[in-house]
Formats: structure tokens, C-alpha cells, sequence
């Protein structure tokens, strides 16, 4: 097992690598911008190396202040957290070619992943489903019969040139596609001067599913079920929840045999996450993240399994010692993401926290860097505290959920605590009745009033 | 379900109590004393009654004023917490004689098991082993011998009138036996003018196991495993694990049959403790405990059951939807009594609070009324927060537990968290073994450098 690793990181999440190496007996070795020298990872950390100032590209994207820093320090072993470097598969390579290890996946994986059009090559041949579509253009109606006959409806015809939503056009069914077809192609003649267009399934209401996954690169692969993070803001997700209430137990079933399937081929390594869009029981491939992600503590909370040891584990060699088998899924689990943000417009609100006062109590778990005094910079993601709440029911949860959200202080800054508030009041969300839509369509009724 | 419930006592249990309301939709009323006006209870309760000034016997056991607060408010049913009135009897008949629901056993199995001699009788009435012992004083070597041959070996010879270790001498094997009761015999005469004397077993190290108990007095009865609280100093519990590093399998199978026999046949209803003494396999009943404990949260981590939502779901005329094949003990948990206290001389440190943050992360749970700015009065018990932490194997936890420790900041008065950082890195401990006179062996040894 490694002595000391080296973090290179900030905020909740440093703070969370840190937690893992001391349970392990692991030293620590926090890596900080100038901004953040007062950090709680560098509170706690055994030892700390200033890598630049605030600006990121300068320091927690520095690779060479890293490195050095990992020198100096002596670490064996480097885990990049989320974000910053952490899928920067030209990173992992340059670790390991000093010598160190990187406590993540090889370098070509998050390269094959990193490249979109890639890694939906690679998903269709690991026999991950991908949103079914032409290849290219469709060339008149007798194609578009043939492909729509392929894909099935509803579809989405869309200009190969366009963007914005203009040359695109759905057909809810069969008796539609003709006229959607041509109306498509005019537009997309009249927009941009070019009347070629694709064909795809079209998702309308789709909810974000994904797979966790953890694998030791030696045979071992296992699932910790899916995570439902559909409740988003512009692509960011704001709470996500475990196991998903939209899922059946043999959509379920499906989708893990899927992804064990897929990584097994692949030869994976390490935690990964398999995205998904999910609408009618149908599953259809976004990306994988070739990281650990900031929802992992709801998967962690239903199956008890502590995947950042595991990462550091498997990186060490290891194999894994927990089989598919062994994994039940236990109760349910919520994480609200609690940002430095004004609830309402989503501004940015750093500063000094003048309080600051955990919920506490069963079934709780916070993962946090705030603490009383603290100035939370400006210069970095504005998430800072999870609030991560495990019950024996959804109900139980949910329960949990709202009173450990009155019991959390936070002063001195605004933070998205009141939005959390408002949305598990909703009863579309009592219900688990929300796609990845839903959340910018109640913003806006909100404020239409 | 209750609409309203009042809580009966103050401090960490006081929110334990009114968390578990919140998440069943119940409102709660605090009661408090002058000196707890500001506490965190009563901060977050949705009604307060001030019930008196800080003296304990004008205000938190005070029944005329809870039961005005209670009547002033319209509670439905009163949990009495820990400590105060959760074992008066009286208070508990009183309670329902006024029309609201007692949350807790019937007031007659607070009775009975509040008097230490009935409660014996009933133990080995309700088939729970007791200590062995003549029963009455032993009159003669013939009657001596008799008695240790139905009692068995180590033996205690101990004056029937005495106390302070006077006229009281062990016997390891038969070949002490006459010796030992005739220098008993006469040191009882010396010193107390009676040469009368009984004989029980002998217990030389034995672990103080628990075994907690959930009923609902209509036939359904579950033990949630055993909780070993052996580390203890004055009888005071400093430190709580479960399950126990003592007991192998077939032994907590075998307590576990008796504890749920007894409390079938007892008729039981709440939650409740089954104590005893173990050494060498076998368990004696000391006392039960007719009322939630402060170290319940182990045995909550352990099987994922919600104690106090139990209680008050039986306390409103719910069965226990639990059977005994359905609770599985995953993994190991351990709780640290933070006092208000020196952690060297346990002198009580009462005081205004300059900081709070709590542990956090995966596995750890904080039961505190603290906050930064809260000033802890001197009138009452010195526990002011749990540190409770949950891990798949017991070295797992003491690791977590370890830089959870690490973690908690409560400045501004002392607490016992050093003692605790110090007395889990012992060997002893590590490996697990203690008896309930280790911690005081220890700490002699320490005094004496």
C-alpha cells in the first residue's frame, strides 16, 4: 500500500481524499493555490505545497507544480479528485512516467472517453446502447421510411448543418415523418443553405441515469446500482438520488448486466461512471466519466462500499475483494449540493462564512471544507457542502432530508440551501416524477408567478 | 400517529428525540429550564415551555410543570428521553392517568425493574441467567461445600452485613475453599459483629454486554445484537462498541434467544436493555432498563433501525413490521462520550462554547446540542456530544473513528476527546481486549508514569 499520496485538489473533494488515505493510514500531501492556504485540506493534510496563484490554469491545472510538489514531498501516488486534471489523460500519463502512480484509470481510457465521437464508437461496440439513428444524411423519403422503420418513433429530424433548433423537426409517429421530413430539409435549406439532414430517436422528457462502476483492471468488476441525477440546471446537477424511483427491478437488472458486460471488455480500472439518458425503459448512452464523481456518496450510502479506498486500492494492485453478488442495495439515498449561490439567480456569492454549523443526527452525512471564518474564494467552483442523507425508504429520506436541511447553518453567504428547501417540497419530486427538463421548467413558472 | 409530542428532557437526547419527530411529520415541544433557554432543542422545537430554574428537581423532574407544558400545548404523548423521570415509574402512570401517551414501557415493568431485588427474582423467573449464589447467608462448611458445588468456581465469600471489601475473600478452586470461608467468617465477625456470610460466583474481568431490546407489547419482539460497554470508569460508560470482540457467534445466538424469550414472556413493550456481566462465555443479568440509552446509536448503525422511531411508533399502537430473521448486523460501530470534563482529573468543564465543527464525511455520525456561541450550564450531566462511527470491519472503524476524533473541534472548554484519542491507540483496545476494570487499571498506571 502506498505512504503518502498526494492530492491534487481542493475544496469538499480534497478533503474527502484525504478522509480515505487517513482511515487507511495513508500520509497526506495537500497541494494549494495562494488562495487557498487557509483550506481545510490543507489543515489537515500532513503536509502542504503552495502550487501557484488563484488562477487555475496556474496552479490545480499546473501539472509541472504538481509534479514537483510530489517530488519534493516524496508521494507515491497522485489522485486528481474531480475535475482540474482529473480526466486529463495527457496528466495521468506524465505521473506515470515519473514514476508515480495515478490513482484513476490508464491513460488511454480516459483519452477513448475524453473523445465523444470515440466513445460512442467504442460504447456501440462494448454494447452499450447509443440513441439509435442514420449513419448520416438521410437522402429522400424512401430512406426516410427505411431508417424511421430502424430507429422507431418518435424521431428527430435535424439539419447536418444546423444548430439552435432551426432545420429541426419531430415526428411524433409515422403519419407525421413525411411532412416533418420536407419541413426539416426547407428549413435547413432556408437556414443554411443546406437541405441534408440526420435522423435520431427523439427523447423528449428523458431522465439522466448512471452506473457506478468499480473495477480492479484484473477481471474484478462490480456495479453499486444507478444514480438518478436528472434534477438539473443547464447541464449542472443540483441533488441526486439512489436508487432511482423511475427504474424498475428488471430495467435495473438490464442496465447492470450491460455495463459489467462492457467494462469487463474494456479492461477498465478504477471507479468510472457509465451516463445515461433513460425514457420508456430504454437506456440510451451519454458518456463516461473515467473519474469518481461528486454524487458518489449516495451510491456509497446504499451499498456501504467506500469508493475512494477502493480507487486507492486497485491503484495499489490490489484486486477487489467485493463481488456483484455481495452488493445489496440498502434503502435510499439523497445528496443536495449546497452552492456559494444566490438561490434565485445563481450568482456567485463567495466571501467569509461569519457561522457555520453541520446537520447532525442519524442518517446524516455531510462532506464539507466550510468551517467558521472561512473566506470561500471566487476563484473555484462554487459548490461548498454536500449534504448526503441515507433512510430506509425513499419516504424516510426524503423525511431526513428536510430536517437536516433546517438544522444546516451556513451565514455569511448566500448558498442554494432555500432552493433545496422549496424543490423536495414539490410534489413532482414527492413523487420522483421528473425528467431532466423538469427543473427549468418549474424556474420558470416560478418566476412567471 | 401523534400530532404533537413533547419531549421531557434536555441536551443531545432532547434533539435525538425531536430529529425522529421531525422525520415522522410529528411537532415537538421542548421543554427547558432558565439555564437551557437558549439550547439547541429548544431552538429548533416548534413550541418551548420555560418549566422552571435550573435546579433538575424544580424543572426537568419536575411532573406538575411537564404536564402543565404539556396541557398548555396539547401534546398527544411525552418521551421522557434518558436520565430525569425516563425510569419513574410515577411519572409514567401519571402521564397516562392524564390522558396522554407515555412513550416508554407500562409504568409496571418500570417498576419492577427499577427494584433491584424484584427485577432479579423476575430475571431468573423470566429464564435469564443470574448470578449464582446460596441464597441466603451459608451456615456452616457442610452447606459451604453444598453451595460451591451447585455454584461452581471462582467463588466470592462475602459478609452478609458488609461493604468496603471487609469479610470478603475468593476462593479460585475447592482446594481455597474452607480457608477462604472461614477467614471471611471471621473478618465479618471483626468487623461488623456478624460472622453471617453469602457466596456467589466470582466474576474477576468480566465485560459489561448489553443486549438491546424493540417491542411493541403485542407479541412482536426483536434484539438489535449486543453492545459491549465495558469501558467504563465509576460505572461510568466512556466508550461503546457493537458488536462485542468478546463474543463468538454461538454466544450472541444464545443471549440473543434468551433476551427475546424473556421479553415474550415479560409481555414487554418500548425499547429496553437487557445488562449483564460476561466472563468465559456466560452472561449475568444485572439490570434492565426500561428506557432508550445514551449509546443506542451503535446498535441503530449496525442494523440500520431507527430506535427512537420504533419507540414512538409502538408507543402510538403500531406493531413492529421488523421480525428478528430480518435484522442482519453489517459491519461495526463505536461511540465516543465527549464530556464537558478534564479529560485527567474529570473535573466538570462547564463554559461558554468559542468553537464547534463537526467530524464529518462517510461513516460518521454527530449526536451534539452544541453550537459555537452556546454556553454549556453547569447544572447538568457533563456528556455533550456523541461521536458515533460505523465501519465494515472493527478495524475499519477505530481508523475512522481515529481522524473523526481528529476532526471535532469544541473549543473553549475541555472535553474528554483526548482521553478518547489517547485510550484508542492502546494495544488493549486495538486488539479488543478489556473488561469493565481495564480503563481504571489503566489510567492508575498512567497516573503512575
Amino acid at each position: 500500500m502506498f505512504e503518502k499520496v498526494l492530492i491534487a485538489n481542493r475544496g469538499e473533494i480534497a478533503l474527502r481524499i484525504h478522509r480515505a488515505c487517513r482511515e487507511m493510514g495513508i500520509a497526506t500531501v495537500a497541494v494549494h493555490s495562494t488562495a487557498d492556504a487557509d483550506a481545510m485540506h490543507v489543515r489537515l493534510a500532513d503536509e502542504s505545497v503552495c502550487i501557484g496563484p488563484p488562477q487555475p490554469a496556474k496552479s490545480y491545472l499546473n501539472m509541472a507544480a504538481i509534479l514537483s510538489a510530489a517530488t519534493i514531498t516524496g508521494a507515491d501516488a497522485i489522485h486528481p479528485g474531480v475535475g482540474f486534471l482529473s480526466e486529463n489523460a495527457d496528466f495521468a500519463a506524465m505521473v506515470e512516467e515519473h514514476g508515480y502512480v495515478f490513482i484513476g484509470p490508464s491513460p488511454e481510457h480516459i483519452a477513448l472517453m475524453g473523445d465523444k465521437v470515440r466513445a460512442k464508437e467504442a460504447a456501440r461496440e462494448l454494447g452499450i446502447p447509443v440513441v439509435p439513428g442514420s449513419d448520416g444524411a438521410v437522402e429522400g423519403e424512401a430512406q426516410a421510411r427505411k431508417v424511421a422503420e430502424q430507429v422507431g418513433f418518435p424521431l428527430l429530424i435535424k439539419a447536418a448543418a444546423g444548430g439552435g433548433g432551426r432545420g429541426m423537426k419531430v415526428a411524433l409517429h409515422e403519419g407525421e415523418l413525411m411532412q416533418a421530413y420536407s419541413m426539416a430539409r426547407a428549413e435547413a435549406k432556408a437556414a443554411f443553405g443546406n437541405d441534408q439532414v440526420y435522423m435520431e430517436r427523439y427523447l423528449g422528457q428523458p431522465r439522466h441515469i448512471e452506473m457506478q462502476i468499480l473495477a480492479d483492471g484484473q477481471g474484478g468488476v462490480v456495479h453499486l446500482g444507478e444514480r438518478d441525477c436528472s434534477m438539473q440546471r443547464r447541464h449542472q446537477k443540483l441533488l441526486e438520488e439512489a436508487p432511482s424511483p423511475a427504474l424498475n427491478a428488471a430495467e435495473r437488472a438490464r442496465i447492470g448486466e450491460i455495463a459489467l458486460k462492457a467494462m469487463h471488455r474494456l479492461g477498465y480500472r478504477s471507479a468510472g461512471t457509465l451516463e445515461f439518458l433513460y425514457e420508456n425503459g430504454e437506456f440510451f448512452f451519454i458518456e463516461m466519466n473515467t473519474r469518481l464523481q461528486v454524487e458518489h456518496p449516495i451510491s456509497e450510502a446504499i451499498t456501504g462500499i467506500d469508493l475512494v479506498r477502493e480507487q486507492i486500492r486497485v491503484a495499489a494492485g490490489a484486486t477487489l475483494d467485493i463481488r456483484q453478488e455481495d452488493i445489496k442495495i440498502n434503502g435510499h439515498a439523497i445528496e443536495c449540493r449546497l452552492n456559494a449561490e444566490d438561490p434565485t439567480t445563481f450568482a456567485p456569492s463567495p466571501g467569509l462564512v461569519t457561522d457555520y454549523h453541520q446537520a447532525g443526527g442519524l442518517g446524516v452525512r455531510v462532506d464539507s471544507h466550510l468551517y467558521a471564518g472561512y473566506r470561500v474564494p471566487p476563484y473555484y467552483d462554487s459548490l461548498v457542502a454536500k449534504l448526503i442523507v441515507h433512510g430506509n425508504t425513499r419516504n424516510e429520506c426524503l423525511m431526513r432530508l428536510r430536517r437536516a436541511l433546517e438544522e444546516m447553518v451556513i451565514d455569511g453567504i448566500a448558498t442554494t440551501t432555500p432552493l433545496h428547501q422549496k424543490l423536495i417540497s414539490q410534489p413532482d419530486f414527492i413523487d420522483g416524477n421528473y425528467d431532466i427538463h423538469w427543473l427549468e421548467r418549474w424556474m420558470k413558472q416560478q418566476a412567471e408567478g
